[in-house]
């Protein structure tokens, strides 16, 4: 079987070339997975012009042989972070590493165990930055997992009925999207009911639904190992004048960034398009976060797409698009698509309707 | 409502008294939920003589108020850490922080905006060893996860017949243990059937049964915010008279180390029983991890169970033991029971046989 690994770690190492980097060192499993089809739990890979290394426990040995090709694995003795430092003892040189990925206690550890031959570079964002020009087939594979997703959600709305309560729809949810083939939820799935759905991260809890509650659904599967994550607002019952107001405004802000998605445009722009349409229905203090993320191995990677940032899409970017209006005591709504960017077009990959759901 | 956060609060500030610290940083969310009911996913917890602040960004402003008594509830401005850094700066003095959970980027973060009158003094393991020594009420809460898991694991080898999918078996573990009120697994449930039972941390494939294949069940839930922890070993079919032996002594190693697990004795010494026995089969080198790890908050915490740990075991210590032999192309069997420890006893809160499982 062809795998893209091999390729992506080329496309690393000539990035490492470009930074001086003798090697780089990654201790993010979805970035060890990325380069190497390794799934185990722990471990350290190492990227050099000599060769790959993933350095884990015994646990792994022998999964992370048959899951790799072209990988030299090494068995740690000890810690693994004393293993990486004396593995990379020999080579010395200037040796980069995530500083937003290592604490403070396992540098401390690198250090001694790398000896004075090792020179220590922060150098983050380089397998990031390659996961986030996504490739064809992880496009194919995302388009997948928004359907499969779209699909639960859809079926989900069955099960809001007065009565019925939040732990109960999210454990639904949850079966369906694995008897579907997700391996699981790329997140604890958000069903939040009446005031608590002002909460935009609610944990479902034992409340029941009344009638004419608000509901927000916020789910997400993991398929072949790519997330997705959508969200929809619906009463159970009737809305009233106010609620249906406020979901307008949060539909035509959320339209209004997804129209703003193209090559070349900053995050910052998407961002402020949502915010610009909350403000002109004097509801943008209650919009009290970014407007989205990246998505891919992780549910939350890079870009971000938030206040003022200057990163620049690209082609292969998918991002999500989730303003909300959250008003504490009485409800919240959000709206939530997953938006792949290509070169020449912007693609919605979660397709389900996005008018308020009355049912 | 009477919640025992301010009480351990109260217990970590005199610790942080005998360290000379003036202030504690807490960034590692089970951490937080311990000292104040905060569920949250992101913020930062300082405690202090002066007072406990809860620093979060707005989706959590809300639900901290909530959710927590005695906090002070801080709106992060920029980043998270910045934010934490600004707080600190006009106390100053020594702020404890934890080495493993603060990364090198957000240290430099915190330097910059906590200014020169802050001294970082690294200081972890304080809430750790806190949380190490259960309350009662804790572990009557993990008493219920664990009679929760047991049954979720007797009603899953029903499934076990020759053409289901590991993928299936897990699904169905998942769902009814949040039928029977878990908020969730502790960890991805490991089903891995026949050679794949010689990983230790299999995520469950595809892969059907066959008959006479051996099958290892590893799989935890999560009830009221403790975690439980279980394994058992089960062929479908006959075992032949190899697996039988492995499976008498990874029993014996078993019991063995369980019987060692009392007030005072080392983790180490609790390690070396299991592997003592197992080295009397000659099968000591096919059990390649530790022989267990502290269960609560998380499904790995204080204290280590691994060779040469000189760490005591304390009453209100709770730890899983699970020993295990694998062998690669043929395949594994573990199994596993959390074990609480009391001043005049041991509980093992895993009722579920530890026999071979025939079926």
């Amino acid at each position: 079987m062809k795998t893209p690994f091999a390729k992506r770690r080329r496309a690393l190492l000539s990035q490492l070339a470009g930074a001086r980097l003798g090697s780089l060192l990654i201790t993010h499993p979805p970035s060890w997975y990325y380069l190497t089809g390794f799934t185990g739990e722990s471990g350290a890979l190492v990227v050099s012009r000599r060769g790959v290394a993933l350095i884990t426990d015994g646990r792994f040995i022998q999964q992370a042989r048959e899951e790799t090709g072209g990988v030299r694995i090494v068995p740690q003795e000890g810690s693994l972070v004393a293993s990486v430092g004396q593995f990379l003892r020999g080579a010395g040189g200037r040796v980069g590493f995530d500083a937003s990925h290592v604490t403070v206690g396992q540098m401390r550890t690198l250090r001694r165990a790398g000896g004075s031959r090792v020179r220590w570079i922060p150098a983050g964002g380089h397998v990031e930055s390659l996961r986030a020009r996504k490739e064809p087939e992880e496009i194919g594979r995302m388009r997948k997992a928004a359907f499969l997703i779209g699909e639960v959600l859809e079926g989900a709305l069955k099960l809001l009925k007065p009565g019925v309560r939040e732990l109960e729809v999210a454990a639904e949810i949850d079966h369906q999207m694995r008897r579907q083939g997700a391996s699981g939820p790329a997140f604890e799935s958000i069903v939040a009911f009446g005031e608590r759905s002002a909460f935009p991260h609610a944990r479902p809890t034992a409340k029941r639904l009344r009638k004419n509650e608000l509901v927000v659904l916020d789910v997400g599967a993991i398929l072949a190992h790519y997330c997705s994550d959508i969200t929809r607002t619906v009463v159970v019952g009737r809305a009233s004048a106010r609620i249906r107001r406020w979901h307008r405004a949060v539909q035509e802000a959320q339209s209004a960034a997804v129209e703003t998605v193209k090559v070349g445009v900053t995050c910052g722009e998407v961002d402020a398009a949502a915010r610009r349409i909350l403000a002109g229905y004097r509801l943008d203090r209650y919009f009290v976060h970014s407007t989205g993320h990246g998505l891919g191995l992780e549910v939350h990677e890079d870009p971000r797409v938030a206040k003022g940032q200057k990163q620049v899409l690209e082609p292969g970017n998918v991002i999500t698009i989730e303003p909300g209006v959250y008003v504490p005591g009485i409800g919240g709504i959000r709206i939530e698509d997953d938006v792949a960017v290509h070169a020449e077009r912007t693609e919605v990959l979660t397709r389900v309707p996005r008018d308020l759901i009355e049912i």
